[in-house]
C-alpha cells in the first residue's frame, strides 16, 4: 500500500484494472526474480539445476523470466514441453515427470533431447525404452522413489506417501533400476523424489533424504552415469498472515550437507515457491448483498478463474485495492451458479461497495493454470509488471474464443 | 453392450476412439431427444416452457438439438447467451439467471430482447432498471425466491437454503417486488426459484411450491403482467447403479395440480436431466501400476477433462468398452501431477490392460463444460452420435491452442 493504494511494484493496481479490465491476473517480475535468486543463492554451494515447474503458472512471460535467469523446466506433459521450449528453456535443462506419459509425448521429448525423464512405474520404463529404441536414441531416466514421508499438508497435494499413484516404493526401486539397466536404450541418470506440496517446514526433506541416502550410494557405485538427485518441489509460500514462506537458508542447511557428501548434482523443481506470492487476482465488486446473517460480496471473478478455494478448501487473503474504513462479516463469492463458487467464506472483510476493487492475494500459483470456461466465461487477462512498466501477457478471452473448434454435425 | 462391445447408439465406442482419439466425450442425440420428450410429455397439460440449462453442456450441437425440439435456454452469462443465440434458440425463449450480471451482460440481453431476467438481489434490480432506462427498453424480470427448502444433496450444489448467495428470502421478496414496480423500465414477469441440483425425489419441489403458493396468488392479483413461475432445474439423473433418474411422471403429479390452479405458465430449467446420462467420457488405459495394496489404472483422461470426482466427491460408474473377465481392486487415475487427479477410488474395476478403453458413464453434464487446460493438456474432442451416424462437434485442442492470446512483454 502506498498512500492508501495497493501497488504492483511501481504501478497502482487500480490503473491496471482500468487499463486491462477485470478479473485480471497481475504478476510481479521482480518478485519472480527475487524468489529465484533467494533459492539459487542458498543452494549455490552445490551448483543446483533449478527447473521451474511449468504447471504452476504457464504464461510464457513467467517461464521466460526464469529461463532468462538460467532456470530449466520441470514439465509433465507434451503441452508443457512445448511451452517451455517456446519460452526459451534449453532442452538440456528440461526434465519430464508424470505418471501417464503417452508414446507421442515420450517421442516428442526424445526428439527434443531433454535432460531426463522421471519414471513413475515399470511399465513406463519399458515404454520409454521401446520408444527410444525405435527412434535410435538413448533415453536418460531417473526413477521416482516414493519415500513414504508425510509432508503434513492437504491430502490432495501429498504425493510421497505409500498409497498414491506416484513413484516406486523403496523396496521395489532397486529391482526397477536393474530392469532399466537391462534396456540398452536407457541411461540411468539419477533418482527423483517429490514428497508433496506447500511444505513450510523443511524437516520432511531431511527425513526423505535420510531414507534414500544408502540407496543413492549403492546406485552411484553401480551405475557410472548416475549423477542427479532430483528432490522435486513442494517448497511452500505464504497464504495466511501468520505463515512464512519456506526459508531457503533453512532448506539449504538441511539439504547441502547431504548433497555435498553424495557427489550428486541436485535438481530442484520449485513452482509455487517462485510464483505464488508474486501474483494477485484483481476483481471488481459487482453487488453487495445482505443475507439473513451475513454479507455476500459478489465479484466478477469466479471459480472458473481460481478454483483453489472450493477444490482444496484453500485460503487466500483478500484485500481492498484502496484503503477502506470498517469491516463486514461474510463471503466473497463469484457470479457462477453454484454454491462452490466462493473466494472466501465467513470472514472479516473490508467494507467495500459496488465498483470497488479487491485483490485476491497469493494467486500466482495454480490460478490461471487451472482456469476454465465454466459458465461460458472467457478466461481472464494476465499482466506482467516490472517497476513502472506493465504489459499484457495474455489477452482476455472473448466470446468467439468459447466456441472455437466447434463444428455442426453434417445432419443438423 | 452388443456382442461384448459398448455401443453409442448404433456405433461401437471402440470405432469412435479409433477415429477421433482419446480422451473423448461422446453424446447420444437420441438420448437427448428422448429425455426432452419425456419431460415435455409429462408436463404437456400445462404447456411448459422448457429452457435447457446451457451451463451443463455447452456444445452448440447439444444446444441446437434442444432448440430444434422447441426448447428455450437458461443462460447465466453473456457467453451463454451468445452460445444459445448462435445455436438457434429464439430470444423469446431465453431466460437469464445468475448473481453477478455485469452491465455489459445486461445490455447485451436487453438488446437481444430475451424473455426475462431472473433477479437475485435488490442492487441487481436497480442495475437492470438503470440499464433498461438508458437503452429506452423495458426489462422483464422474475425475482428469485429462496424458499429455504433442503434438497438433501451435496452442500456445493444446494442453492435454496437460507444461507447462500442465491435469491431473496420470502420475508423480503414482496418488498423487492414493490421496488421493481416502482421502476418504470421494469416489467414484473414472474417468480423464479431453484432449490438445488441432482434431486431424485420430487417431494422437495412440492414443499417449495407450498411455500410460494400464497405469494404467487398475491403477486398475480397485484401485477397484471405477472404470468410465469420458473421452477428452475435440479432434476436428477443416475450416477450409481442403484439410482434412478427423477421420474417426470412423479414430478408432474406433484407440480401439475399447483400450476393448473395458479393460472401461471411454468418455466423449467433442466440441464443435467437432459444431458447427463446421454454422455460418456472415453479414455484409454496408459499403464496399470501395482501399488502396495491396490492397482492404479492410469488413463489418458484427467481432472482437467472431468473435475467432478475431486471437486464434488462425485461417483461415476466406469465400464470397460470391451467385455473383460475378472476384476481388480483399486483406483482409476489420470496423468495429472496431483493426488486429486482420480476418476474412481477404492473400487472393484474391470481387469483391463494397457491400450484398453474405459468409459466413464453419466459424463454428459458438467464434464466438458468444466474442462480446463491444467497441466497444459488440450481439452478433449466431442462427438455426437445418432443411430449409425457420428460427427465431430468440437475438435481436440492442439498445442498451439494452449498459448493463443499470449503476448511477450515489450521489454523481454
Amino acid at each position: 500500500m502506498v498512500r492508501g493504494r495497493l501497488m504492483a511494484e511501481g504501478v497502482p493496481v487500480e490503473a491496471l484494472a482500468r487499463r486491462y479490465g477485470t478479473p485480471l491476473y497481475v504478476y510481479s517480475q521482480s518478485h519472480l526474480a527475487s524468489r529465484f535468486a533467494a533459492l539459487a543463492e542458498a543452494m549455490a554451494p552445490v551448483d543446483p539445476l533449478i527447473c521451474y515447474s511449468v504447471k504452476v503458472n504457464t504464461n510464457a512471460a513467467v517461464i521466460g523470466t526464469f529461463a532468462g535467469l538460467g532456470a530449466g523446466a520441470d514439465v509433465v506433459s507434451g503441452g508443457e514441453l512445448y511451452r517451455a521450449r517456446r519460452a526459451g528453456v534449453p532442452p538440456s535443462r528440461i526434465v519430464f515427470a508424470g505418471v501417464g506419459k503417452t508414446r507421442e509425448e515420450i517421442e516428442y521429448a526424445l526428439r527434443a533431447n531433454i535432460l531426463f525423464f522421471t519414471v513413475e512405474s515399470e511399465p513406463e520404463l519399458d515404454r520409454i525404452a521401446e520408444c527410444a529404441r525405435r527412434l535410435g536414441r538413448k533415453a536418460r531416466i531417473a526413477l521416482r522413489a516414493n519415500p513414504d514421508v508425510d509432508p503434513e499438508t492437504h491430502h490432495y497435494i501429498s504425493t510421497g506417501k505409500a498409497e498414491n499413484k506416484f513413484g516406486l516404493d523403496l523396496r521395489r526401486i532397486e529391482r526397477a533400476y536393474r530392469r532399466a539397466a537391462a534396456h540398452p536404450s536407457l541411461e540411468i541418470a539419477g533418482l527423483h523424489m517429490h514428497i508433496g506440496s506447500q511444505i513450510l517446514n523443511p524437516a520432511p526433506y531431511g527425513r526423505a533424504l535420510e531414507r534414500v541416502a544408502g540407496l543413492c550410494r549403492r546406485l552411484r557405485a553401480r551405475y557410472p552415469t548416475f549423477r542427479y538427485l532430483d528432490l522435486g518441489g513442494g517448497l511452500g509460500i505464504q497464504y495466511r498472515p501468520d505463515q512464512h514462506p519456506l526459508d531457503p537458508a533453512r532448506f539449504a542447511k538441511i539439504v547441502l550437507p547431504f548433497m555435498q557428501a553424495s557427489g550428486l548434482r541436485i535438481v530442484l523443481e520449485p513452482g509455487r515457491f517462485l510464483v505464488g506470492n508474486a501474483g494477485i487476482l484483481v476483481t471488481r465488486v459487482q453487488y453487495v448483498k445482505s443475507g439473513p446473517s451475513k454479507k455476500f460480496i459478489i465479484v466478477d471473478a469466479g471459480m472458473n478463474d481460481l478454483i483453489r478455494p472450493p477444490l482444496y478448501q484453500a485460503h487466500h487473503e483478500i484485500v481492498s485495492v484502496r484503503a477502506t474504513r470498517g469491516a463486514v462479516f461474510g463471503d466473497v463469492v463469484g457470479p457462477i451458479c453454484e454454491s462452490a463458487d466462493f473466494l472466501a467464506q465467513d470472514r472479516r472483510l473490508p467494507a467495500v461497495r459496488e465498483g470497488d476493487l479487491l485483490a485476491v492475494m497469493s494467486a500466482g500459483a495454480y490460478g490461471f493454470a487451472m482456469a476454465s470456461n465454466y459458465n461460458s466465461r472467457g478466461r481472464p487477462a494476465e499482466v506482467l509488471v516490472q517497476g513502472r512498466r506493465h504489459a499484457l501477457v495474455r489477452r482476455r478471452e472473448r466470446r468467439e474464443d468459447l466456441v472455437r473448434g466447434e463444428v455442426a454435425p453434417r445432419w443438423s
